[in-house]
């Protein structure tokens, strides 16, 4: 499991979506109330797998020698907590998404590379109030994603992400992999609608029947999409 | 065969066209009649030589042990019963040519780039219907773009590509070869009438006979290019 | 010293912040009174450790077979002198803090990934006159930068960067390390700041509070972030 | 010479000017009468430092086993008779700088970046007629590149680069290095210049006394950049 994470923290900066220490990914075994996460503010060159961080879902360290957590981990608590089918979670400060999320926009579905993941605009929460963040920041930042989902009635598996006004985005998935994939695909449709709305001002988002047969084709029970 | 259909799907990658899993190429031998095409879903890091599968025209399996062949299989197979002097197809994702599509417009001849490869605009596809898609989807993406060549009168070699609405780029060519070199121009040539028009919003597009001289200089029996 | 200052300045066009000779990195030694810089004009692939130049604050050469110093010395030893914690000094030509330079605007903070580093907007600084670049081009390029700083009331470690007008960034650090890290940060911000008004052209910059939260969660007395 | 010129052809794509075959450098010998260029429509990958082409200035083969040499030979030809200071030129496709050629515009001088190579706008050429394109193609651009030099009373040392309407960008020097290196500062400008309007529609481009600080700061008889 350690391992799992630290190839999926170290993947991130492979694949572009971050620069210095930006970004965490955690998993959790539910079965044993164990998650993995990220050290703080290490660097991804000399990271190695055993500094991976054990904690339990109150975030107490489960490891003697455990080095700091990421000083996200409460936002990820937060999310195993109310997201039941979600095991790993991912943050990164990727440039596109978070162009996203500084302008305060969600960001629209406009063609099948976002239906093949994203089932609907991946939205962009509200903004934390001056209490919320000056007293509980990181935990706040978990609560108004788990309200963003709540009020517009999401399903944290259909739409496996979301971007923080002014922050940048977290992804999720069933398996770290899938977690780290979504991260990867969040960032290039959000270079592809950013381009997209250049070229046409007046475009819209696709219909609902192409989001769907797109996102029905590679999930759920008669998907038909890959080798199973 | 197999070996090229391998080599040219590897390559799509490399030249990022193509991130995860997204695209595929096939080329057909027409004495034959078979079809060779990337796997669905394989990643492109653990994907071998041996996995392209072998189909006929009809998508029938042509080896015991094939995998299942790419989910867009369906529409390279319309491609090559209406497109009789292409013998590849190239499908990507590729980040500008899809920003095109999901603006649903087509690609304008700017400058000699584009026409040394494409003689006019590279066309975008009218939208699928809610019928087209939910009941053969793969299908009738081929049927849209040869509607598009028939309707707009475009010889498929003369304009080796178009870009299918909401969706993203297919190229082709008389090998696979220039199959792929068609999906690199492609995209590159997206970038640049991109850039284009934010640096003039009233600029033309370039005259039909500096489009032909740049065409007709590399294709066709005047041509002057290259070392034949 | 000469180590770390050669390994800083190569590690700019591998970060992609410099291209040919363009920027230089200098670390001084406050109690020697000894200033490390990068040769001029010489390039990134032949240039070596011993080939960094040593002089005093007065710009005179310590060792006798020096190089010419960077031509941007005189710019690096005002900043020396005049902002007293800082140890090390950067400048690169890096596209997207080039572009907001050129603009003549500065780099407002719209979220957290520039809070965490900048603590509020990166100033630009004014345009120099004719008599400031024919008589002393690169010492009053040194004198515009304190100027800014003076006149806004800016601490140069709450904002380690500024841009000069129609030229590029400087950064800076109380470690050498520091001052590269935060040109990989400018360069960065300057990009999602750029997309951010694209996409919203009537965004706010972030609010004061989240802006000291993500600041102070990395930096004084009460930081809680990293493995201290 | 064939050596430099096939070391400078093969950085090309190195540096991301080039891709596929688009492009092409070469050398004059101005006491032998000589120049060497790049073979048309060789591929990168495999193209050898013995298929550089020798010809006289009259374009007539110099070796029994040469090539077809590149097909803007032409052009290349009328600018090494006409710009007798120039001994070797880079034709490129480069992204950016053929955004401005497609859309008409001069790369204006908005900074020092610019400056430090080129002494004011890189111009764009006007339209080819119809007569000039279908008759003599590439010498008529080498022409049209040396009327708008004429015309504007511009040295080409000093401003070593052009971009032709609706093509793209030819850059020179008195050495083929300094030639390549104009090639990756024209499309580093052409980028910056891009996002530069984009961030502030109004900005005007830099005072001349600015221009000629950094031009002459690197170039003639007063420069002080550099070892020498």
């Amino acid at each position: 499991m350690k391992k799992r994470v630290f190839k999926a923290n170290i993947a991130l900066p492979k694949q572009g979506l971050i620069k210095l220490t930006w970004g965490n990914v955690s998993e959790i075994n539910r079965e044993l109330g164990v998650i993995v996460i990220k050290p703080s503010g290490v660097s991804y060159e000399t990271m190695r797998e055993e500094d991976m961080v054990v904690i339990d879902l109150d975030g107490h360290s489960l490891e003697r020698d455990n080095l700091k957590p990421s000083s996200d981990l409460a936002t990820h608590i937060v999310l195993y907590k109310h997201f039941q089918d979600v095991n790993a979670i991912v943050h990164t400060h990727s440039t596109n998404a978070v162009k996203w999320a500084q302008a305060r926009r969600d960001i629209p579905a406009y063609g099948t590379t976002h239906a093949d993941t994203f089932c609907g605009a991946v939205p962009c929460t509200r903004q934390l109030t001056q209490a919320e963040i000056e007293e509980n920041y990181e935990l706040e930042t978990g609560n108004v994603i788990v309200e963003t989902f709540t009020q517009r009635k999401l399903d944290p598996l259909e739409c496996p992400a979301v971007i923080v006004y002014g922050h940048g985005p977290f992804t999720w998935g069933e398996t770290t992999e899938v977690a780290v994939q979504n991260s990867i695909v969040l960032e290039e449709v959000a270079d592809m609608a950013f381009g997209t709305e250049q070229l046409n001002s007046n475009i819209d988002t696709i219909d609902q029947y192409l989001l769907d047969k797109h996102y029905y084709r590679k999930h759920g029970a008669s998907s038909y999409y890959g080798q199973n």
